[in-house]
């Protein structure tokens, strides 16, 4: 197997992008990957996304995005996995330019929602859940994590307000990200006012539906500096599963998927959770941060919150988590996000980051979540 | 790359199996595969589907299936190339075999498309089309490949009536096949009669929606024999794309994703169309049946029709196709398909083919067309 670099990477900003459809978007973010790595030319192309089907009536998006792109003729294919589908369309890329079988590879993650009414996203977004058995009754995404959130503060005595910071620190730091959906501060008092959606959850627990494409272009790590001065290195990517229905889990509080995946990860790049510089976690909502920083070895049971409480998960703490605004104030077009998770980690190892950089980063993580933890890819990034 | 070999192969019977649900059809697939491959664990899962969020809801088929087959916890995704979506999860599971990633591999294509009114599917499958230049103005997928049958017909000059042999051979090869659907003969006569669907399309020029799954469990060859007594050895298998509507074309009747995605199998194989056995097409409609054998390289442009006048096309023929009945009469349960036909080589490259056998089957090929001809994987399989 080969070693596997990241030489381009490109985003669009996040929001409602009434004037560009999906495929303006994806080609948005994949002619800016090219421009990154100069570029004229891939060999396969794989496109993250969950809802296109159900939401702009368009499937078969790997040729349509490639013909767009003016690249007709090459490999193109979709990829699904719910909210992970980025980053598992950049797990197949990975396994293709290691493999050898592909040498320059985009991975591009797209996702277009604001055009229809929420909804229609929200019924979209509930086929990431079992649909005969969560979905069928009604349950929602939105629900699902309540449920979680309610019992998490119950096994662990914390308040709605402890997650506020989860929230807060993502605004603050989409303030300097220009791509952000909401660049803007909030306070620990207009989250605690903010509107309830699902209780325990409200307006300022989750993340919003948004359009937005992000890519990532690979290339064997022995040909990187041919197209860029700045490779980095890919460490890992791994995914695994779980259950789909939460009521079919041992523990619904302990996101096996995201611990096996984040296990996996470790293993092959060889470090452990102290050796992580930044971690661009799943933060669809807050109770998902808490579970994610637990299951990926941050925080032990029932301490991920604590650490949102003592600020340590902030640009300058122990472990600055989304960095560049995450899910939340980034915005979640949900199959493009672990790309635009993966692409803000690349910012952080290049130093290009801006007022948001993490100093002296060197390892970074993404970790990206399917559902409410069925399928959970978690990539280990390395500056070179 | 490691050489790559088939050591299981599982299907369902396709037609409308209103008592099972899609994650039980593709687990009968699944286990059918492991227990010919004699496998209790396999490493990684790559789903085929095309509609399964559209017609049930359900989109997270990876960690759906992998979970509900007893496999919780592997790495598991959906892969979406609409037609071709199946063959685009085994090109997946190939790459992660044949560069090592991976050892045993399972590939699961699965449709259900029966539980909803035909017209619900009929959208669903305009979904491969171009969405904003072609379904949004009404041009279905039956509409599409009427305009090419009748642009062939023109420039060729042929009638409706000769195109009746790829119906009637497919129809008389599924009699055999106690998967097919529709497991009876037709006559010249009754295809004649056939009800017009969409002029010059009719009734028997076309495949039926239906549900089913197929699977196919990759190993690496050097493994091969630790499971199976006949493995079948992969020579080849890829993919190529072009336009997705198809008034991009620079030919319409030129079908250059089929072409191009044959000439690199062929390339990879080191062989070419003299040398192949069989081959199982994608006869969605009569009329791509001729585009594919003349895309393949099986017959000049504008001939792929006289093959079947002169039943050059039957198992018995100079290149057999649909020799267990084809899109047409096994049926088509459209994300799943493009494994049904490598199952079939598989069969008939083992000697497994009963009455449809083809005498000394070495070399077989298979291809799987998304949409009119934009996603195109070509497979060729040989016996070892």
């Amino acid at each position: 197997m080969r070693e596997v670099a990241i030489i381009g990477i490109g985003q669009t900003p996040v929001g409602e992008h009434w004037d560009r459809s999906l495929r303006v978007l994806a080609f948005e973010a994949l002619s800016a990957a090219m421009r990154d790595a100069q570029l004229e030319r891939i060999d396969a192309l794989y496109v993250g996304n969950m809802l296109s089907g159900e939401l702009t009536g368009q499937e078969h998006l790997g040729a349509l995005i490639a013909d767009f792109a003016g690249l007709r003729g090459i490999e193109a294919m979709k990829i699904e996995a719910a909210c992970s589908s980025a980053a598992a369309a950049l797990r197949v890329g990975y396994i293709a330019v290691a493999g050898g079988i592909h040498d320059i590879v985009a991975c591009v993650g797209v996702e277009k929602m604001t055009d229809q009414q929420g909804s229609v996203a929200t019924s979209g977004l509930a086929t990431a859940a079992d649909a005969e058995y969560e979905a069928l009754h009604g349950l929602s995404f939105v629900g699902i994590n309540a449920l979680l959130m309610r019992r998490y503060m119950h096994e662990h005595g914390y308040k709605k307000e402890d997650f506020a910071n989860f929230a807060i620190n993502a605004h603050r730091n989409a303030v300097n990200n220009p791509n952000a959906m909401f660049p803007y501060p909030i306070s620990a008092q207009q989250f605690a006012e903010a509107k309830p959606i699902a209780d325990p959850i409200n307006l300022l627990d989750s993340s919003p539906i948004a359009d937005g494409a992000a890519c990532v272009i690979l290339a064997p790590l022995s040909m990187a500096r041919e197209f860029t001065d700045k490779p980095v290195r890919v460490r890992a990517i791994a995914v695994a599963t779980d259950t789909v229905a939460l009521h079919d889990r041992r523990d619904p509080l302990y996101l096996e998927g995201a611990a096996i995946s984040a296990q996996k990860a470790y293993a092959a790049a060889n470090v452990g959770p102290s050796d992580i510089d930044l971690f661009e976690l799943h933060d669809a909502f807050t109770i998902m941060s808490a579970l994610s920083l637990e299951a990926a070895g941050f925080a032990r049971r029932g301490r991920g919150v604590a650490l949102a409480l003592e600020d340590e998960i902030s640009v300058r703490g122990r472990i600055p988590i989304t960095t560049m605004g995450g899910l939340k104030a980034r915005g979640h077009p949900v199959g493009a996000t672990g790309l635009y998770q993966v692409v803000e980690v690349v910012q952080q190892l290049r130093g290009e980051a801006g007022a948001n950089q993490v100093p002296n980063a060197q390892l970074g993580m993404a970790q990206n979540i399917g559902g409410s933890g069925a399928t959970v890819v978690t990539t280990i990034l390395e500056r070179i």
